[in-house]
């Protein structure tokens, strides 16, 4: 049984002692790239969720990266369930989104995160909260009046017909980033543009690599 | 430039369009093992935090997998800092614990958590929570006397003292496991055998593989 005498050549050698904790360095030696925080921020319809989704496999795919994405399906519905939109909650949602992506970094994982993210006070904790050097701040531009047009979701509508309060870019304000590392437009790019402008950012400092 | 021809041979092709999403078994492809979530539970001195930190090195030096670990450490600090110890906020802490590792689990981690969780019914919450088959349920069975007297934080000595109110084994109740996937012992068996027991039972189960 290979899986025995695998077991039977441990020894005590092969335990660490009490205290001993792995090391985000430790936890990387296995996956061949750097972590990192992709935060991607801009209005509602400007093409986040679309970038990051296609980053994402790219990343997989292409470099065998270690990957996740955080958004609003799989925060909303889960973690930050108990939360609402207003300004409170809404900077509680930022801090436990930037709390789960540090714990994500510390395990090796290139984190994205597709979220509007207004205010440049919240983006600034969560900056302050990862290592350094491992928040990459991503301004997905795109006209509002665009993002109107497109409105995926409805949102638009419904918030000019006074049924979101608060709704960034109609009745709550956007702050765009002021020196992002990574500059997007999604109105005079095509996604595939987006998507090399990040991957090419990432291969120049060396978070990942082409081979 | 290496680098630059990786990315001039992108094409549209490699990008996926608006909505797709990789999935936990897309996630899964790079790393050669399965995900799940092994939930350690038992008194406070029983000897979990030192069976998750030498099962985590295990698992990543021996068996080359992606792993985090969640404890008081990282999460009481972070994320859950803004809990305290409250029956409402300690089941609000063992809520938000559940989440995180769904997500991780979802990115293919093997996620390990060392946390008393003394109650059978948040315990159960998490199971119901982690995809079908991935919760692992560890009861790590010490007696109180020996946890006690081991008392490697001297919360016991507190908790005697009127210090610390609701400690779990001397004024609030821990509810051992009725049937969990793995039982161990950490005053008759030594750290390596109950390393052990995790290991085989996680290549029994074809999570991880011998080669």
């Amino acid at each position: 049984m290979i899986s025995l005498s695998i077991i039977s050549r441990m020894s005590k050698s092969d335990i660490i002692p009490h205290q001993h904790h792995l090391s985000q360095p430790d936890r990387s030696v296995n996956k061949g790239h750097q972590p990192a925080v992709i935060w991607l921020t801009g209005l509602s319809g400007s093409g986040k969720s679309t970038i990051a989704n296609a980053l994402e496999e790219t990343l997989n795919h292409k470099f065998l990266a270690h990957t996740y994405l955080l958004d609003g399906d799989n925060i909303r519905k889960g973690l930050n369930s108990d939360l609402g939109f207003s300004d409170e909650d809404r900077n509680e949602n930022i801090r436990r989104i930037g709390d789960v992506a540090k714990l994500m970094v510390d395990a090796g994982l290139i984190v994205i995160t597709a979220f509007i993210s207004p205010f440049i006070e919240e983006r600034k904790k969560v900056r302050d909260l990862i290592s350094n050097g491992c928040f990459i701040e991503v301004f997905v531009d795109c006209p509002l009046e665009v993002c109107e047009k497109r409105d995926p979701k409805g949102l638009y509508q419904k918030a000019r017909d006074g049924l979101i309060p608060d709704f960034t870019g109609i009745n709550s304000p956007y702050e765009a980033p002021e020196n992002p590392e990574i500059f997007l437009n999604s109105n005079d790019l095509t996604l595939v543009q987006n998507v090399q402008t990040i991957i090419q950012y990432l291969l120049d400092r060396n978070f990942i690599s082409a081979n």
